[in-house]
């Protein structure tokens, strides 16, 4: 019960009072949670919401593609057969939008292991817990693409089997920069839905909170679909490289790890130090004042 | 009771004072319902909500197919003069977010076999219900279609009725296993969405829940379209295929019966045994803690 | 202060108990609106609401047709430079969205007469105040139309001024029924949605308000754009047809006030006598049960 | 205070408990303020926004010119290879929504100087902070169109920098007139979402703000896009500038500062003295009834 009571405290308080607890560090091991079935619950949600992302989201690509082949199909259609780019950046943000929804009760909702790093680096989730779901997503996103290789068998290889990698006329440094501001805008929105600051403050933020995580991901494949195809999420990458396997895809896979663990550092420090005001306390310059 | 008040503690915990109680089983034949009104009102608001779903979703179909037919319009208008198979998408994803929106507290806003049978099967529906709403679905489903053929004539069988079939190249089993992960895709969101256990939890999930509904149907679309026209409803299947009535429909027709049905049943006992934590019961092997 | 009492409990009542009351029919003529500075307001709130609504709807229909012409521009861009019939759908159902959302607390949001009149039959809103609505919302959809005109002298007539007409090949018949069930649609959208019944049961449901109905005029224009351009409210036609002026626009303006009211009767008819459970009082001949 | 009461019952009386002060005007020149790390955090955190807002969507813009450009693309590609106009429009106001929604609690999430001039121009903030933002905001600006340039030097200018301009055709009145009414448009939509007046009445109402803010973005951007490629937001417009700096942009730079600080005073004006009833109180000739 004590336990409990705390716990209310910490994650999220929203009942007692007007105030919020920031919940303490999670330790790096926490070996109680490798004895709870929430734990594995929680990695098969994981490992199943991977699989669908990577499912729906290549398989529109695969379409997408096959529909607007010159080759395959009339010149009408080959301009305007398919969903267009833009349905593709619709797949990628809208099932982050109802897999985070279905997910967040259950394992959070991160499906994309840039987020789990950043979550482990602002020691929200534990080494263990972060090392178990990084492990589910990339197994998970494999079996996606899998399933629409094994739907689409000739069209996917054809076109690429929806697999990342550096656009003709894009330097190396470009393509590893869009993969960080890339993830950064990802993770700074999912810090800013669910700092328990804001919830506190402003009651209404989670309700929306799927909703914007779900379009940073559309917007940001709008931006950078021309540049890598836009990675933004290392399951989603090596899922499809693993699948594909061909050509220059493995060379270049590194871009689509250090940029958007690099892009969630990034994020997670904005949100501490400069968000949170860690900054001050750390200075110990300023006096916080009743807008902070 | 004792257990319920134990694991409303154990889920995150943001409220202590409420509560929830899963509801009982719905028995399979519940004779008093047949006596009330409430009973048939929800009936014929099925009904109408499939109707007016598949009369804007066929409509959208056959609409943009006379607008982008070479030989009706110029070129250009040929390659971009319609909605574009995203807007065939969103039509479906909308129609479901707005008739869900309208008909949730009426009749629980089904409008789709599939999503009866889920629920049927996971005891949330009694037997009785579900037969007059699957009846009321296929019906409301095959006038919606009518009236488009009514009212367009002449291009609704030049451009096949908007009826569900397996594009040329692709298998009957990727038919079906595209129509069981679409629907599996759309049950296991609906189950999320309706869960009394989330819901006691984090109050704000169903103020969302018609729209991440909407948005599984049109990402489920925006990926199997190329592959059967995408069905995850045997309402809107039978509909445009009695309407239709022509060709190989009625030999693929069982494809979306029994995809649909199959994912639906995926979906349900994913939810109450994996997330639900039934398996946990069933085995005793673990004990729930503070993260279940 | 009595009266004020009063009042509160027949505008919603959310407060006091669990229960609702169903507000009091309202007169047709009620003497006191027409001296409070609360009623004209709400009546320029409708005509700023409805200019706005038919500048940019009209605008991107005009800035559409003109960036896909194959005169003025090249092929490619002739065939996808412009927004898209998809860009027009989200204009027409967005900016709803949004002048609902602004509007709602002033006027009530109605910027369409159908959806005035609808109101006007279930008694919703006086006699005297549908008329001033009307006229206003008529008005405001003109200038906001001359406006366009004036931005774009020459493209306006070249593409037909955003005005509604029935699309060759189909008949008046067609044209008719397609706005009687489209606006039917908005309006079913808009009883649902405002209901102090749900509103009491299901206390999210306001929250989204704006935006499904905002999605049935946007799901309506996927629809009926290739038969008639969609009206489904009469400000909207007539704006445009006073404006453009020429042709055939004037020989079937009557489609697009006697279909949209005969929708809105029905649809408020729909809500009243069949979803309400008015069916029920008539005839006594069941018993509302706990699902009613 | 009485009068407060008073108020408060005329307005919908959802909830009398619930009372609503506004807030009194803020000084020009706060002191206080400028002794705070919470006044800091707020314009680099306006920085940092403005920085993605352009980073994202000129880089959205100059991919899509990209992907569309006959002399790179095959003819296919070149009709539909990007994510076309609309996507361009939504990632304008889909960058609006995810900002607004993670900045509003840091700095009222305005990205945008003739937001800020609005709500100068209304006491919201002073003059000393609007000062500050605006120069957050057009350095933020500059800062992500510089970065797509060193991401894509040769489209970069080959596709005009993503920079505002008039349009061939179009008067530099219709520009000015366009931009005006824009800006009204979306700084209306501000005014109507944060009115603290509302937000006491309909609870519901911040919930959705940052959606129905990004929207208006996206619809001025679908009317006003062929125009003058829409501005409505000065930093937006002076950071492109800087970065493309050729050609007649500098010309008609004050265009997009002029049109949108004019609609935005419009937009303030309209929601003070009509809608917020501030012509009553100075005419004193009506007097405020139960439907305020």
């Amino acid at each position: 019960m004590r336990k409990n009571g705390q716990e209310v405290q910490h994650r999220g308080g929203d009942c007692p009072a007007k105030d919020y607890v920031d919940p303490p560090p999670m330790p790096l091991i926490d070996g109680e949670e490798l004895g709870r079935w929430s734990f594995y619950r929680a990695i098969i949600a994981e490992f199943v919401a991977s699989l669908l992302f990577l499912y729906v989201t290549v398989g529109t690509v695969i379409g997408y593609k096959a529909s607007t082949d010159p080759e395959r199909v009339s010149a009408a259609a080959a301009s305007c057969g398919g969903v267009g780019v833009l349905g593709i950046a619709w797949a990628f943000g809208g099932m982050i939008f109802i897999l985070v929804y279905c997910t967040a009760g259950i394992s959070g909702g991160h499906i994309n292991p840039a987020v789990t790093f950043g979550l482990l680096v602002a020691r929200k989730v534990s080494l263990v817990r972060a090392v178990f779901y990084m492990a589910a997503q990339c197994l998970g996103a494999t079996c996606g693409v899998a399933l629409v290789k094994s739907f689409q068998r000739t069209y996917f290889f054809r076109y690429g089997g929806g697999a990342n990698s550096l656009s003709p006329g894009y330097s190396t440094g470009t393509g590893l920069a869009a993969e960080i501001i890339g993830t950064f805008v990802l993770v700074y929105t999912v810090f800013s839905a669910t700092d328990p600051k804001r919830n506190a403050r402003d009651s209404h933020v989670p309700v929306l909170a799927p909703l914007p995580i779900g379009f940073a991901v559309f917007l940001v494949h709008l931006a950078t679909i021309p540049i890598t195809g836009t990675g933004i999420n290392p399951a989603r990458s090596i899922g499809s490289a693993i699948v594909f396997n061909k050509g220059k895809i493995w060379d270049e896979q590194w871009i689509f790890w250090v940029g958007p663990f690099l892009g969630a550092v990034i994020a997670a420090a904005y949100h501490q130090y400069i968000l949170r005001a860690g900054a001050v306390k750390a200075l110990g310059s300023f006096q916080s004042g009743s807008h902070v």
